[in-house]
């Protein structure tokens, strides 16, 4: 089982993209087990494919290798990485795919213990040019690549052959050199507004349910009121959602916030879509406030 | 083998929750093999899921896994469960997501023999009462869940390593307390009207190419007329499907009714969508009558 | 590894009906690796799944079983076909969905050495009637097929059945006679027009990104015009393609063409979807021709 490969893509399933990259690794590792993560990435999301592979890759076995391919740069001269950490080794294109697992890895390596997944956010983080270093190397060697590469299919051409030789055992050290400063997605901290009692953050996901997931954390809340129960979430004009614990705490259709399985504030509508309803779409501001007495 | 589990869920394969959830498993049994049956049941649609999961699970062997999440009750005190049965394993909510296998397993407990797929019908059983009971048991043993389990996402924190530690060979009743009563979707029996030769149904799925799919049974068609060639079906206003045993007995999108693969009734328009077309919805009523000489 | 499997069908993932089929592998041949090519065929397009399972199969091992089944004629007369190939076996039914690999690897026979994949288009072939035959049964033989065979899903019913013995080693010729000229797909040559410099050819596919995938292979553009630079493509009204090698060679937006990861020509908006902007669909006519100086 040291050959755990999940895949993480746009391509979709309707093409055959996925297929063609799944024949690559099985024949060079026929022992691999190969995991779809997601091939429903939005067309070109770089963001949305990192937040799908920040959200599962903690559950998965440290030795497992993730590969994410959203690649609107394919066949320039992008980079092509390999980024090593104590949970997981990732392979994708150098346009911040990575970002929120390179983030979050390099604060946890400075950490004094173990920390849960999602205990730290990867929107949170300060100090970063003081974390330490994680290794990270370019694909350059063509070992480890297929005989011929095009120029429009990199994750079958490199990304898939590196992650099955990888699987095999190879070290990072022979897929190229050592490089630093991978590309980052913009910084998505919250901006606290501290006279005001609140903290402005953005929609980063919007779920299949609708639900709004937004970049404050579950502690940057707390930090507010410890118990939530005077918070107060907006987004968009005049929707105000009052914090709980369980989609259940509302009736059915209620607006709710509550803290997701990531840790991080969502805004629902109980067995309802809130995307659809309130027309909200990712990159929306968001904003948490205490709400005092005779107060919404 | 013992560790196949199946997966069936309203996750959809776009935001990574069915990668938790797989990571999961692998790190708890890397032996396992996890198959999808389906991530794409309607979202919050307890009885299209209990329906798909009937579908599927007799063509498993026996030993195999089933994990079916759909789970609006999430974080409320709804049960968590597990069913053991002679033809397989099962976990989820306790919102009737196990309906159709319950019922029918139960059923073919008291058969005094070995029955093919579908023979029996879930929509057509008498005697429940009198069925002997199948194990049965509460999901509680924190033992078997993840160290912290968040209130939006059992699949990943309780169901999944239940599922999985379940395939390491642990026996049903160290997860919790023996249960009894699972929550029952509606009862969905035909009304049959036998002064009018006919058998009243409904629609109670629609799937991916149109076909209308009935809980009326093949045997339920036969008592009416047992070659069928007098047989009509209808639904919605006017519409009136003769009964064939193939597509290809009637011309490019005609309508038409047959036995389809799980020996319910389907209504058809061959090489087209029967649902698009009629504008039916699960749920909408259907009926089978004999017709006579001159009639339609 | 001899039990490597892989699926491409229409049936969509929201139904089960995959899921009965991985049931059926798995209980014949524990063992099976069964890795999906594509489940969103689009429905009954029996020529899109030729050209996913084209696309793909090169990639795998020679030793995989690959199970199409787009079907269309289910229940009727056609036939259910096993091809043996150099490059894999292929399972499905006689309607043309195996066309191209018949095509492609029964000219591959005849070739003097082993050609990389996609060297020989499908669409850009002669002298077929003069290629060594390749070894195709007709799957009739009942012991390799369920108990109860259904007239709506051969696919759980014969077809996996099948892929999963022939993956425990039995023999082709255990499946059912020897048969000849199965059903291809209707001839897609494209039409050199010397006169005028130029080759009409039609699209072919059009994938989730909304690329324009067309018959035109990259050697007959090379025979237009041997560095492509002065090679135009127009599809619909007005709409003029330069051919480049990256989509990275254009700005955000702008038409180009390029031969993608089949050495087929691609038209596509970098980082939008042609398709969507010009409103063109599957089967639409394509020419690519010489531009002179002064023109486009």
């Amino acid at each position: 089982m040291d050959s755990l490969i999940t895949l993480t893509t746009d391509f979709g399933l309707g093409d055959g993209y996925v297929g063609a990259i799944k024949g690559v690794i099985y024949t060079i590792n026929p022992a691999a087990t190969v995991v779809d993560l997601s091939h429903e990435v939005a067309a070109q999301n770089v963001a949305m494919a990192a937040f799908v592979l920040y959200r599962a890759y903690r559950f998965f076995p440290p030795h497992a290798i993730h590969l994410a391919v959203v690649d609107p740069g394919v066949g320039s001269d992008r980079r092509c990485l390999l980024l090593e950490t104590p949970h997981g080794r990732f392979i994708g294109p150098d346009n911040g795919i990575l970002s929120y697992i390179y983030l979050v890895e390099r604060h946890l390596l400075r950490a004094d213990r173990e920390q849960l997944p999602f205990a730290v956010s990867p929107f949170d983080l300060e100090g970063l040019a003081d974390d330490p270093p994680l290794p990270l190397y370019e694909l350059k060697n063509p070992a480890y690549s297929l005989a011929t590469v095009s120029n429009t299919f990199h994750g079958r051409d490199i990304f898939a052959p590196a992650a099955a030789h990888l699987s095999l055992g190879v070290p990072g050290g022979e897929f190229g050199p050592a490089v630093l400063n991978p590309v980052l997605l913009p910084n998505l901290s919250p901006q606290p507004e501290p006279a005001r009692q609140r903290l402005v953050g953005q929609v980063i996901h919007i779920d299949r349910f609708g639900n709004l997931i937004s970049n404050l954390h579950r502690d940057q809340l707390a930090r507010l009121d410890p118990d939530f129960s005077h918070l107060r979430a907006t987004v968009g004009r005049d929707n105000v959602f009052p914090i709980h614990h369980t989609y259940a705490a509302v009736e059915e259709g209620a607006l709710l916030g509550l803290v997701g399985s990531e840790l991080l504030l969502e805004l629902a509508a109980r067995n309802g879509s809130a995307a659809r309803r309130l027309g909200v779409r990712v990159g929306d501001a968001l904003a948490v406030y205490v709400a005092h007495e005779g107060g919404a």
